[in-house]
């Protein structure tokens, strides 16, 4: 088998760099350990950036974004027990956010991946690259009980933080910059009626905990927990409990109704630099975790792709690889600003209960500073919109 | 001995209380344990808020200031051996910092309350409170070999951290917060040229730098250093050759000279509250420590005194002690936000080699992120400009 760039993970790096690629006449092949249903039905993130949203649009697969999502032009923080909604939509010149999650986005690409033709491989097993650093790079794969190889002109490594793609930059070269939280987020989808029109982020003495949604039906809210609790030792009586005493206000209560789904992960901030060797590129959760309170995993995941995709364009159009061997260097830029911002909304938000009372006066007398002052509330609308592309800032290096 | 307001202490609060009280016809007297030589000589910070320029000359003490002083339209921040111009300035509409030393500042208050016929009581010792829960509070005190005792009818503890006032707040009301910094300023004063038009802060991997200014002829400038170091390690040639590792780029130069004074201090954040006890109230250091990275030390004793001023202005005008009871609360709000505005300024700019990689890149992200966006370099300049007193905030409880 050949082809000219083997993707490696149908997660939404993966699928929208085949789809880019497709767009451009670049032909691709994708590998996905899990089956299709499993991938669509995974329960992921949720908020999408401007430039998420606009992406999908012009590439043709935001319809049904555009017509089942929620925009959303602000979110609410509360802390001390009030609320202050932050209008991102008059902070940042018109810029909104769309609430969809991301297995939808995998459904719509997946969906326009299959109706062009595309090959996905779902269900492959014992992936492995060879020859990254050569001018033909292989993927080794089992599929239907058969070892295959594909031999292609670049590697795309989308293969989420366990897989095999990032272990293949060698060690001299590969640093990899991490810090764990200790916080979990307690996850509910619950069958009741939208709690908010947005978003609410709450900072309380109890925890943090987090109002969203997913239909008119299905709600997505979350609570801090200790990472290493288990979700059995909280039962739906004590979720809502919880959940109430974080957000409730005199004036306002949480609905609450069944519990469908509950999970506990664990948070954690993570860079791998450089993200590329040879010809193999990491996108995505494969190359950087960030914490969810900023709601930029899958937003970076497209980022990245979008400057892989100008480098292998570029590469076709001309021959050149300069683009490609800028594209770690690019996409780091963008990276590490959200990095930035989700370690800062995670810390601001989170009761850290080693905290001394200096730092959680600080904690809160950041909050109060940042509803406050409109300087303070554009920045955090400005990150939480979506910083531009790097290539589009006044300071890249691309000008 | 009877009067309206006993001081103590002749810092920038107790001076510019006392002065504020006189224009409003309230008597006071201000006990100083220190000469007036002393107080007058004590090398502390040299950056002024535009408030508290704007109080010095609408109150008449400012002309000497904005004769000798040197006013800044903006910062320069530099990091990974670039430097960035912050046109505070332009993003604050127009305000501005003036460099002029604190001991100048007092010089010029100690002036401008002799000439009106103050009482200052110079190099006063045994300064000891009572009665400061009763109508009727007392200061005794030794001077001249005698001791003596002033009745007043309120007290203001403008006496500094280790000053006597903060501990008759009693212990079961009194809640003290605080961070210790892993880090100390080796500051300087060098007989050289000035170096730079506006301060530099400088974020390096040996440490922070900084470059200010105190008149054409003698310069301050500083470097982060071990807290616990001994400033006899520290030979002239090792300084200039440290400061300009931190600060020199290719195209620039720190000038060097004879050194005519050096010393290592530490960082603390303290914040103290309440700030009040009975007819006892704590302003300037004798309630808060900032780390000097945000200037902010002299200009929240501006901003305490001009709270306290008006809640006694109050009392004597009304009989209601209203106003006064929220002293504190009212203070501590400006207090928390220049606290958090330190804080994270010493955090961004500070090197802190107990922090991992992935901690680092932060910091150097925050720095670029900043830098390159004018929603936080508004934030930034705000702060340092000096944020509005609260009772002029929309949010205040005394609109």
């Amino acid at each position: 088998m050949k082809t000219q760039v083997g993707i490696i993970g149908a997660g939404p790096a993966g699928l929208m760099l085949s789809h880019l690629l497709h767009l451009e006449g670049i032909e691709s092949v994708i590998f996905e350990n899990r089956t299709r249903e499993e991938i669509e039905g995974t329960i992921r993130a949720g908020v999408l950036e401007q430039g998420t949203v606009d992406l999908l649009n012009v590439t043709g697969v935001g319809e049904r974004m555009m017509r089942e999502g929620h925009l959303h032009h602000g979110i609410e923080l509360q802390f001390n027990g009030i609320r202050h909604r932050v209008n991102m939509h008059e902070l940042t010149e018109g810029k909104s956010i769309m609430v969809y999650p991301q297995h939808e986005v995998i459904k719509d690409l997946v969906a326009a991946r299959l109706e062009a033709g595309a090959e996905i491989y779902f269900s492959v097993s014992d992936v492995s690259l060879h020859d990254v650093d050569s001018d033909s790079p292989k993927i080794r794969f089992k599929h239907d009980g058969g070892e295959q190889e594909l031999t292609c002109d670049f590697i795309a490594g989308c293969d989420g933080f366990h897989g095999p793609s990032r272990k293949m930059i060698p060690e001299s070269i590969r640093e990899e910059k991490q810090q764990i939280y200790p916080f979990g987020w307690l996850g509910i989808l619950a069958e009741t009626p939208i709690a908010n029109p947005e978003l609410i982020y709450s900072n309380h003495d109890r925890g943090f905990a987090l109002i969203s949604t997913r239909t008119p039906e299905i709600q997505r809210h979350y609570i801090q927990v200790d990472p290493n609790d288990d979700i059995n030792n909280w039962s739906d009586d004590r979720i809502w409990t919880e959940l109430k005493a974080r957000v409730e206000t005199d004036g306002w209560k949480l609905p609450d109704g069944p519990i469908i789904q509950k999970n506990i992960v664990s948070m954690r901030s993570f860079v791998c630099e450089p993200m590329q060797y040879g010809r193999l590129f990491i996108a995505g959760d494969a190359a950087h975790i960030v914490p969810p309170t900023g709601a930029k995993g899958l937003n970076l995941a497209m980022s990245d792709v979008q400057v892989l995709k100008r480098g292998i364009v570029t590469f076709y159009e001309t021959g050149s690889q300069d683009m490609l061997s800028r594209y770690s260097e690019i996409a780091l830029r963008r990276i590490w600003k959200a990095q930035r911002f989700s370690w800062w909304m995670t810390t601001m938000l989170h009761r850290n209960f080693n905290h001394s009372s200096f730092e959680r006066s600080i904690q809160l007398s950041e909050l109060e500073y940042v509803t406050s002052s409109r300087a303070a509330l554009t920045s955090l609308s400005e990150n939480y919109i979506g910083l531009p592309l790097e290539w589009e800032s006044p300071k890249s290096l691309l000008v």
